[in-house]
C-alpha cells in the first residue's frame, strides 16, 4: 500500500502542475500555524514546506531530529541554514543558493522562457509578499483566494481512509471519556462539590489515561451561573457546578494530530419552563439536523432549516449551527449563512453539529456531535447527551 | 488613580496623533491573535478594536456580555452588527454607516481636505490589505513594519507598575509550584513510577489549585529518552521519567493574563561526564547572564557573551538566549542573534532566559528564569533549578 502521504502530495503536485504554479510554500511556526505541512508530510509542526509541481517536497524544519523521524518529504534542510529567516528560505531555496543538492536541479530544470509562478497561502502577511516580491523581481508572487489554500481545502475536506481510521479511535475515546465524566460527576455532586476547573482537570486526566495527545482546544466548563455565555472566559473557573440549572461543558480530544469537538450539557433539578423549553428546543433541533445530513445537501440549507425552526419558537442561535473538523478545530465545510458560503455536503466529509441556546436568566444549553457524512446519509461518530442530574 | 486601560489608550491616541494617522484598526480572532486588545482594554479575546486618534476607542467584540463586563472603551457595538465579516466591520464604521452615536460624530470630524489615514498591523493578511484597499479608495490604508504593532511594542516592551504587580504574583505561584512539583516527584521516585504525561497533569492541576487561569503554553515534559529535543513530539508523552539521565520540564503560569515561562532540569545518579559537564555548562551560563542583565546592555550583547562561552567548550545552544514575557510568552525584547535585533535592555522589561545544552546521547539540559530588569541591574523573580534526584 502506497504510503498516505506520498498519495496526498501527488494529488497536489497533479493540481498545481494544472494550474502552471512551479511551486507552493506553506509555513507553520507560532502566530502563522497551518496543519497542512502535518496532512502533507506527518512532520507535526515549526517548518517551511516547499511544494514543488515537477514532484518534490523539501522542508525546512525548526527541529531537524523531529523531522528525520517524523517526515516524508525529498529533502530536509534545517532551518538554521538560513538563520531562521523566513525570506532568506525563500529566495535562497528559489534562486539556487541553497546547500542542496535538490535545489540544484531544480535550478537547472526552470522554464527558461517565462517567469515561474511560486505560490503563497491567502493568510501570507502584507509585509511578507511585499518583500518577496521585492526580493525576487525575476518570479511570479502569487497570493490569492483560491490559490494552494483552496487546493489543499478541497482535498482536506473529504477525509481519507486513514483519516477515517484515526476519527474512529478519536470518537471511542471521546465516547468513553464522556461515560467516565458522567459518573464522575454525579457521584461527586453526591458527595461534595465539583467545580468548573475541576472537571476541565479531570477531562485533562481522562484524555491522557485513554491514550490521547492531549485536547483539542481549551476546556471550557460554564457552570450556571455562567452557561449563557458561548464562550465564557476563562475557560473554566473555580465556581461550582450544582445539580441546578444548566452546566455547558465543551471539549475535544487530539488523536494522531485529530481533534474532536463535542459538548454536553448538565441539567439539574427543579427546572424552570424556560430552561425546559430551551432543553427540548436544543434536542429537537440535534435531532432534525441529524436527519438532514447527508451528500448534496448545501450547508447553508441545514443551518437555515435550524435557524427557522428556533425562530418559530422566538429563539435565535448566536453563532454557526456547526463547522468541518481534522487536523484543525474549525475546518471546512462552514455551515456560515452567508451568501459566499456554497458548500454542499459530500460522503466522507467530518463534521460537528453544534444546536445552542442561550439566555441571560435561564443559563445556556448545547449539545455537540461528530458525524461522518456517507454515501446515504451519516453516520453519528459520538455520543454526547444532555445529562440529567435528577437526584 | 486613573484606570491602567484608560492610561495606556491615552498614550496611544498622542502617539497616532503624533504620526498623522486617523485610527488604528487591531484584530484578534481565532488564528489571528492580538494581545494588543486586551492590553489597551481588558477584553480578553475575539475582537475588533477601532482607535480613533481624537480620542476615542470602538470595540467590536464576538460576545457582546462579556465585552460589557470586561472592556474599557468608549462604546461597543457587537460583531454580528456586521454579520462577523471583518471588512463590514471596517468600510461601516469608517463610512459612518455603522449603527453607532459615535461614529456619526467621526464622520462630522473627518479632516476635509486630504484622505485620512487608517493603519493596520504589518501582521494583516494580504488578500485582507487588498481588498481593504480596493473597499475604500478615499483612505489612505497603512500597514506598515513601523507602524501601529511598532507603537504598541514599544509601550507593552515597558511594563507598568500594575503588570508589575501582576508577575510577582504569578512569579510567586510558578514558585509555589516548582517546590510543590519537586517534592511531589522525589516521592513519586521513591515509591514507583511517573510519566512525563502525569508530571504534565499535575502542574496543571498545580496551577488551578493556586489560582492562576491556566498554563501559560503546552508543558514539555521531556524525559531521559527524549531530552535532547528542543521542543519534543508531543510535549508530553506516557514515557516515564526516572532518576536516570535528564529530564526537562518547561511550563509557564497564566495569571490575569499575563505568563511566567521557566524549565528545570531533573538529574539523576550515574551521571556521565558528559551529562556532567552539560549541567556544569548551563548552570554557569545562567548565572553569567544574571550578571549581565541591566539597563543600557544591547540583547544580542548578552547572547554573544553566552554563545562564545559555550563555544569554548565547543558547545552551541541551537536557540535564543531569552526573550521577553507579558500577555504573550514570547514578546519584546528578542535575543536573537542578527543584525537586525537592536534592542536594547531598559528598567521595567520582564524577560525570561534560557540557557540550554542538547546532546542525542547525554540528554539536554535547560534552566529558565524570569527576570525584571530593575535600575541597577536585575531581580530574579522566579526559583527555578537544576533538581537533583540522588536517592
Amino acid at each position: 500500500m502506497k504510503n498516505v502521504f506520498v498519495e496526498r502530495q501527488e494529488k497536489i503536485f497533479k493540481q498545481l502542475s494544472s494550474a502552471n504554479i512551479f511551486a507552493a510554500v506553506l509555513k507553520d511556526f507560532e502566530g502563522t500555524r497551518n496543519s497542512s505541512i502535518r496532512y502533507l508530510t506527518g512532520h507535526p509542526q515549526d517548518a517551511i514546506l516547499f511544494i514543488f509541481a515537477k514532484g518534490a517536497t523539501l522542508l525546512v524544519p525548526w527541529d531537524i531530529n523531529l523531522a528525520k523521524e517524523k517526515a516524508c518529504c525529498t529533502e530536509i534542510i534545517p532551518y538554521t541554514e538560513f538563520n531562521r529567516i523566513f525570506s532568506n528560505a525563500v529566495v535562497s531555496i528559489f534562486s539556487g543558493k541553497a546547500p542542496s543538492q535538490f535545489s540544484k536541479y531544480l535550478k537547472n530544470n526552470l522554464p527558461k522562457e517565462q517567469k515561474e509562478k511560486i505560490e503563497f497561502p491567502g493568510s501570507s502577511s502584507w509585509l511578507e509578499i511585499k518583500e518577496l516580491k521585492k526580493l525576487m523581481p525575476d518570479k511570479t508572487i502569487l497570493c490569492r483566494k483560491n490559490g494552494i489554500d483552496s487546493m489543499l481545502g478541497k482535498n482536506r475536506i473529504i477525509k481519507d481512509k486513514k483519516e477515517i481510521a484515526i476519527y474512529r479511535e478519536a470518537a471511542n475515546i471521546t465516547n468513553k471519556i464522556i461515560d467516565e465524566l458522567e459518573q464522575h460527576i454525579k457521584k461527586s455532586l453526591n458527595t461534595g462539590e465539583i467545580t468548573e476547573a475541576e472537571i476541565a482537570l479531570l477531562i485533562e486526566k481522562l484524555i491522557r489515561e485513554n491514550g490521547a495527545e492531549g485536547t483539542g482546544f481549551e476546556t471550557i466548563v460554564a457552570g450556571p451561573k455562567r452557561s449563557w455565555a458561548i464562550h465564557p472566559y476563562p475557560a473554566s473557573s473555580s465556581s461550582p457546578v450544582t445539580n441546578i440549572g444548566t452546566t455547558i461543558i465543551d471539549f475535544g480530544v487530539k488523536y494522531e494530530g485529530y481533534i474532536t469537538d463535542v459538548t454536553i450539557t448538565l441539567t439539574g433539578k427543579n427546572l424552570t419552563d424556560k430552561q425546559k423549553e430551551i432543553i427540548a428546543l436544543v434536542t429537537d433541533a440535534a435531532n432534525r439536523t441529524e436527519n438532514l445530513l447527508k451528500p448534496g445537501i448545501p450547508a447553508i440549507a441545514v443551518s437555515e432549516n435550524i435557524r427557522d425552526f428556533f425562530a418559530q419558537s422566538n429563539y435565535s442561535m448566536p453563532h454557526s449551527l456547526g463547522h468541518g473538523i481534522g487536523l484543525d478545530v474549525h475546518e471546512n465545510p462552514v455551515f456560515k449563512i452567508s451568501s459566499e458560503n456554497k458548500q454542499v455536503l459530500k460522503a466522507g466529509m467530518v463534521i460537528a453539529i453544534e444546536p445552542g441556546l442561550y439566555d441571560p436568566l435561564a443559563g445556556g444549553v448545547r449539545l455537540e456531535n461528530n458525524y461522518l457524512i456517507t454515501k446515504n446519509g451519516c453516520e453519528k461518530i459520538t455520543n454526547a447527551r444532555i445529562i440529567y442530574l435528577l437526584n
